[in-house]
């Protein structure tokens, strides 16, 4: 059975050096995290995550969910147990408004801990992740009594939240929605349609769940400005906030799916729910999209949570599992038949890309969940602009490229195991299977790259990528005025070259034929991904020979991070040159075919 | 349901134009593959794989194996007649030699027709894949006896092989083998031990099952050197072939896998069980190699064949998807509110990687069967050393790389589908399970590439790599004087500039620390991979071109050719710069941390 213990060291030097939380005292939220809270957060959260929560990630798998002839839906042995201790232990609270029940902290740090909770187990963690992402549409866009009715049973995590977009139709392409909103006299709507993939959609882990669902009112356009948002509970709130009656709005069957079987996904079936609606008539997909970004950020952060726990498993198989000799005979146990895994450069290789991706993606996403924080809470609006600016651009790419390169760390994690790799009891066959929905939900990378390249470069006219660049440049610069000690200076301004020089491309080439930035979509949001990755690296070598220099007790781990970054230079930011003549193909090989040549 | 299509067309292709079956129509075997029949074989294969096996795929995935009290295992639902159709139908028999019941046919017409079993049922192929490697280490090393006992109903498909090496402690590292050999008086022995991961090894499907078992016999040296070989039938044969007692071999337990559930993976429990030695006495390494090299060309062949019928599902879905709008107004589909999948550049991408991948390595790997062929069969002592050279540099790469491509292929092919990959019920998600146990077994990827760079390279004074180049420099040469119709010459030639390049570092720099070849080894096995694609698209362009400019019915299909080629130079062979990089990086990065730093 796969272990887990939460990095914690590793996400407070995050948080020291790379996020800086000490710096923001100022800002409401932040003030309320003494380092001694976030300390004992932390703490307290891998613990629960390693002891309560890992034990029941093999059993959700084995079990998955069950749904009665009712309709209701039984989540797997334990679940319901640890979800209670969950709540109470306040875990859903961390980063909600203290006026509705939460902790004020900041997202930042529910960002860290959601990620010991998804690496100790990703289909419980959805139970509670959809939840935040309602609250915060609700928080937004919902009137005062809607917040008043619902946010403060979803902080306390006694109701749950679920997003409904998706229809047997239509995905991406949410223009073709079918589901229908019918004004009542009351105010309120009559739901009716069939939504599918809906996560958690029904469970037995909260009194109620509170469906934000996507539909189109009578008369609307039938394309994707008709389309609203309505809050559709599972059962109707009396007026003394009790649940009441129940709404006709029901799990029609699970899903039986590649992974995350401990999560129900359900179809779900309107038939005349009622529904009030959220935001504005037609403006429901702005609405969402508050919903849809927070969430993207979460589902990139799955990819690091899975290839984390991935790769701790790795690490423990290859230090005990005794295969073949060193390549030098100095390295050889005397004692032993053979050497342990860490002897074949080939399987250090797998663990060090791990290593190097699982370090510079925690950095990268806790300083996204930074910018949303400031974006939201910084003391100018200059400020907020920048930070938004620049969690705009990276988005796609945290939930593109992390989620990418999560699942490459679960499969050469898996491969380290060798046959057992493929044996379902050692569980890493598992982390490749959760890992792989993180690539294809809330988007698909593909319509990330796409999202970036088609959106977010142009935005405002390249404000945010210049902020990267410029960001980028500024690090790279003060790395090399402190000695650059991982000598990752200029194997990253030359990605970053590579970078300019791909957004230049397809600024040019874009414009002339929009099939060139499709095709290499892909391929750019992987460059802005390794450049974005080393950019942590630099950063984090920058500190850690600092550091190091300093009397410090932790000399070992500051040494082990320039090593890795030397590692991520030498090994990784090599790819750019690559990534960026895939850009530069342009879309005519790619097009070239009629459809029947396939 | 996926649906699978054989590609007869593009293998026929392969076999006239890459193959040049018709030039060997003077050697043993290939005089009996007149194209007449060549034909039949390919069509009739297909139509077998497609009608038959492809519909138990699914239904061997949902059942998997069952073990009963007795030991014994039943096999999905219809396996058992589709078996005893299989073999009705010859197909056991292609390549065998007529002397045991075979059709006497190259090896290279046997493995274009497991390719459409393969893709059609994974898991079903298994039963007779291992079976095929087995007859080749009893005809190679049997005694005439052994051969005459078990190879015609081997060939006949009345009994199966299996391969036993892996114990619980080994896998790799053969040395600590514990399974022992005790001398009988009769002249055989006494095998005793435990045996993994045992493919086949007990069914329902056959009346017989012929073990090769790796064991030591007692006074034997207690490492690689002391392995001999054994054949340990599950039944004792009788003097007159019949079927007579039970041997004391018996499946322990079925292994719960990821994937190719259809397949029973066993524990093989021997408890003094009757074997006669394969071979002589503690050359069973090299008995078992025979079997081995056999064996890796068809795990390639597996990597390519999730690969196409992954393929060919996500070209049917992305046809009859409609989803979001062409980005060129001049594109939609003015009678639809979407267009399909195609007009996405995005999606094209994943679809033309797919279609890059799986026609070069079918080119492939058809073309390395015939240097298995030749290496055999062809006139001249020369000829047959010069394509055993070939084969054996390329096994590694065939083995590793093809599989690693073909997983790929097979999770792009899913991502195709959005959300409807992850849905067990589309079957996508199966494919990338079943295809990723092929970077595993018969000696994991990392170890196919130890094998190419710390053996293959060097053998024989480099003679094989030197040959390699000299083909690919030739066939360059020839593109550019036909006209080079794709534009790959030049990519091609610089791509095997940087594999010669990293050739040249690796001999130099592997000498001075082997752990620099073992820190090279994997990106030196994806770039000689990459050139040998690019290779195989050369041949084709060229080949398409002159067809293309005589009058043909095929021109759509050579154009077809032509600009797959010209996708694979411009999006593919550019990896190449990368990949030296990734291999002059050395171990230094890589080996620098502590055991105590992961």
């Amino acid at each position: 059975m796969p272990v887990y213990s939460a990095p914690v060291r590793d996400t407070q030097y995050v948080l020291e050096h790379i996020v800086e939380l000490g710096k923001y005292d100022n800002l409401p939220t932040f003030a309320n995290a003494s380092s001694d809270l976030v300390e004992a957060i932390l703490t307290e959260g891998g613990r629960f995550a390693g002891e309560v929560l890992a034990p029941l990630n093999r059993i959700g798998d084995e079990e998955g969910c069950t749904r009665h002839a009712d309709g209701s839906v039984t989540t797997p042995t334990g679940f319901k147990d640890a979800y209670k201790q969950f709540c109470e232990g306040g875990w859903t609270t961390l980063s909600a408004p203290e006026e509705y029940g939460g902790q004020g902290l900041p997202q930042v740090l529910a960002s860290a801990v959601s990620e010991y909770v998804l690496s100790a187990n990703q289909a419980f963690e959805m139970y509670h992740g959809l939840t935040a992402g309602a609250i915060a549409s609700l928080l937004v866009k919902g009137t005062e009594e809607q917040k008043a009715m619902y946010v403060p049973k979803m902080v306390a995590g006694t109701w749950t939240g679920t997003m409904n977009l998706t229809e047997p139709q239509c995905g991406t392409d949410l223009g073709l929605i079918k589901t229908k909103a019918d004004p009542n006299d009351d105010g309120s709507y009559a739901i009716s349609g069939t939504k599918i993939f809906i996560s958690s959609g029904e469970h037995d882990l909260a009194e109620n769940i509170i469906h934000l669902v996507l539909a189109k009112i009578a008369g609307a356009p039938d394309n994707v400005k008709g389309i609203s948002l309505f809050v559709v509970p599972k059962f109707l709130v009396n007026e003394d906030g009790s649940v009441g009656e129940r709404n006709p709005v029901s799990c029609g069957s699970i899903e039986h799916k590649m992974g995350i079987h401990g999560n129900s996904t359900c179809v779900m079936n309107y038939d005349g729910a009622k529904g009030w609606l959220v935001g504005e008539p037609e403006k429901g997909l702005a609405a969402m999209f508050i919903m849809m970004n927070a969430a993207r950020l979460g589902v990139g952060m799955q990819g690091l949570a899975i290839g984390e726990v991935a790769y701790q498993n790795a690490v423990m198989y290859a230090k005990d599992r005794k295969q073949g000799r060193a390549l030098k005979p100095e390295d050889r146990d005397p004692q032993s038949k053979a050497d342990n895994l860490f002897v074949h450069p080939d399987v250090r290789r797998m663990l060090m890309e791990g290593k190097a991706f699982n370090e510079a993606a925690r950095a990268l996403i806790l300083w996204g969940s930074l910018q949303v924080d400031l974006s939201r809470k910084a003391q100018t609006e200059e400020e907020r602009v920048a930070a938004d600016d620049l969690i705009s651009v990276l988005t796609p790419v945290i939930k593109g490229y992390l989620t990418d390169r999560g699942f490459e760390t679960a499969v050469n994690a898996q491969q380290v195991f060798g046959g057992h790799g493929y044996i379902r009891e050692w569980g890493m066959e598992q982390f490749v299977r959760d890992a792989r929905i993180a690539q294809i939900y809330e988007g698909t990378n593909g319509v990330q790259a796409m999202d970036l390249v088609g959106r977010k470069l142009a935005k405002d006219g390249g404000r945010g990528v210049r902020a990267f660049f410029e960001l980028v440049g500024r690090d790279i610069a003060e790395a090399r005025a402190a000695g650059d000690p991982a000598g990752i200076a200029e194997p990253l301004e030359e990605a970053v070259k590579h970078l300019q020089g791909a957004t230049m491309w397809l600024a040019q080439n874009g414009m002339t034929d929009p099939n060139n930035a499709g095709a290499g979509a892909y391929a750019y949001m992987q460059l802005m991904g390794l450049v974005s990755l080393g950019w942590m690296w630099l950063k984090m070598a920058t500190v850690s020979g600092r550091l190091q220099s300093q009397a410090s007790e932790d000399k070992d781990f500051h040494e082990t991070k320039i090593i890795t970054a030397r590692y991520f230079a030498q090994r990784e930011l090599v790819a750019a040159s690559t990534l960026r003549k895939k850009v530069e193909a342009g879309a005519e090989s790619v097009m070239a075919l009629p459809v029947e040549a396939f």
